[in-house]
């Protein structure tokens, strides 16, 4: 569900003619809905009502100010993997009673600033990261709460860029080096190791892989309250898939009737980290055409967004919706690449569609709201893309476009 | 050949030592070294000495106005391909005349600011593009240099990603095309088509695709020729491969003793655009070790940059060579593969590995002058690195590393 969609031959963003935001903001241009935004997160607030879950937005996914101070104020928390992420979260004013920080490479630095923020809890991803977040608390005088990772040896059946959750990932503990840790705890005085944080992966349309992590961690959570520890926390991270093309994920409360009453069972307050599943379809990238070339050979669409702008399809290969922004009948039904201006071959944003444009029309690359600007680039000297955010009738930018003297403002001839 | 050389157990860039480097400026850091710079650039030059070529240095290679001074005194010209990238140009005060530009996607404003500049001439690379050119330098009273850009449809033999030379990219027209419009240079007023531009591709390590790319257009020359039409520059472009790993790539006087004779039979002004060639192993990204985490299955180490400061391992499977900056004996004896914080499985810098290194200890990344920071981004909010620049016994900053404030510095809440 997403609101962009055709009156008659034009494409919207809910109230707002796309190619009236073009026209006045320029292209490339990530555009956002609002409520497609808040529509999502309040479609899984909903689906886990029965456990009144912490729901932490996940910043990596989309990490623009605006984009998380509208799910702030929804009720959202964040789930943060870096000190430049605990620094967003702080601008938009998230309390740290909300946060919760994994990465596998925390550093001194990072692990620092987010005691003195008061997140929540780390998730912590190896042995010797425990060790460090233990010295460190210690020096600060503090007392830091902390879940384990756990590594549950699962295949998420995605790419395998985004599979976190084999045990040959850089990810989390396998089950066994968690349970030491647990029944260790005494070792780290500066920390209270309450919680199981589990994420397995992106982009995952089944519940099966959530079915058999979920599972594997209660078994772990059952013998340790055999043993007296008893845990506050199940975090089952984020990973829910979206539609891209001709995906049929489960839905949230799909996905939330089967896992409740696996959740239920674990006595634990739930954790959940969406981030594409929020943000992937409230997002669009508008491009305009450059050029139409034909060759012997193929027909290729020209536009002025390109692989800098958004990395995915050369990256992950992956596949996203491209339309007219106004649907216009030219001679033309051969299949054409979308390709950008970036020197290379992998810079491309659609292979073999049908796209019936000419030069200087606008498309829309939809499902650009997760993974998009968060890994645009300068490459080949582009300045990044404008962002602005539709709430109904009203657009407002919430990222200026970059202009050529900002590419070289950090540097010294 | 590198100037990134051990004296003893310290790697050294030149005569810094590289840990100096790293503990000044902090890490992640981009070090680069001026005489492996100059080196590569007067190598090329002597290599081709006999035919006196315009060597334009690739700047999407890496575009640090720093590095664009250094070889813009040094007499290279630049090979551009963006408006980002002319604007870099006219800040180091590289003269127009040694500029070409090359790009499928060049837009109305790019074309107008390059004729503005009075460069040397347009790659051009499509009928709709050269058309265009020639309709806005008719609105600027101007006659433009244009080269036609063939693709001369052959193999070249390395990651299809930088593959430019086969008839289904983007790039060019083949030379049916292209000898059309030679023929029919006068519907085209405003332009001076003068010239041939091929570019096969990139980290291209023998020299046959080029001898077979050349042979095609000088049997195109020769037949323009008889036609009465005489042309001015044939532009090789650029691809010559490196050493990333155990690659034996021909070195500059081998390439050119090949290809000279039958760039002398073209009987026309040689332009080159080597860029990774120049850059490529004058650059290492140099990190810090965050955590060793040896679980059941493997080592990894952790360090503290990662696919958004060098996306090349991730993005195209590239190998670099990874070092430690001071050679110690720990015990371990395991592979492992060297990983960044970000949240994929698609962070690794390199995979299995003998890199015998502790935590907090400093690694090299080599071969990461071409295509590193030039592809970096602000993934995860990660600032970006620094960059330094080391000539001999000095180490200037050439770039100032990113701060959380510069992250958000044109988002509005």
């Amino acid at each position: 569900m997403h609101y962009f969609n055709y009156k008659k031959n034009d494409l919207y963003c809910e109230e707002m003619l796309v190619s009236d935001l073009a026209n006045k903001f320029a292209t490339p241009l990530y555009v956002y809905s609002q409520a497609t935004l808040l529509d999502h997160f309040r479609k899984i607030k909903k689906a886990f009502t029965a456990l009144n879950p912490l729901i932490c937005y996940s910043v990596k996914a989309n990490s623009n100010l605006a984009i998380l101070k509208v799910l702030v104020k929804d009720g959202s928390g964040l789930d943060i993997v870096s000190g430049g992420e605990l620094y967003r979260a702080q601008k938009v004013v998230c309390s740290g009673k909300k946060i919760v920080y994994a990465s596998v490479g925390k550093t001194t630095k990072e692990i620092k600033e987010a005691i003195n923020y008061g997140i929540l809890m780390f998730n912590v991803e190896s042995s010797p990261e425990l060790a460090r977040i233990n010295a460190i608390a210690a020096s600060m005088h503090k007392n830091v709460k902390v879940a384990l990772r756990v590594n549950p040896d699962v295949e998420a059946m995605t790419h395998d860029y985004i599979t976190t959750g084999k045990k040959d990932t850089k990810f989390g503990m396998d089950i066994a080096t968690v349970r030491n840790i647990f029944l260790n705890g005494a070792k780290y005085p500066n920390l209270k190791i309450v919680g199981i944080h589990i994420h397995i992966g992106s982009q995952i349309t089944k519940s099966s892989p959530f079915i058999a992590a979920i599972k594997r961690v209660n078994k772990l959570i059952d013998v340790l309250r055999g043993k007296g520890i008893i845990l506050e926390h199940l975090n089952i991270g984020g990973g829910l898939g979206i539609i891209y093309n001709k995906e049929t994920p489960q839905t949230a409360s799909d996905f939330a009737k089967k896992v409740i009453p696996l959740l239920k069972k674990s006595g634990l307050k739930i954790v959940l980290e969406p981030g594409r599943f929020i943000v992937g379809n409230a997002g669009a990238l508008i491009a305009k055409t450059t050029y139409i070339k034909e060759t012997p050979f193929k027909r290729f669409v020209i536009v002025d967004a390109a692989m800098n702008d958004l990395l995915r399809p050369s990256l992950y290969e992956a596949y996203h919706t491209i339309l007219p922004v106004k649907k216009v009948k030219y001679k033309s039904s051969k299949l054409s690449d979308i390709v950008g201006p970036v020197c290379e071959s992998g810079d491309f944003l659609g292979k073999a569609r049908a796209l019936d444009v000419g030069e200087n029309d606008y498309i829309a690359v939809l499902g650009a709201g997760a993974y998009g600007f968060a890994m645009s680039s300068n490459y080949n000297s582009r300045p990044r893309a404008a962002e602005v955010l539709v709430n109904g009738k009203e657009a407002r930018i919430i990222r200026k476009r970059e202009s050529y003297k900002d590419l070289i403002q950090k540097e010294i001839i």
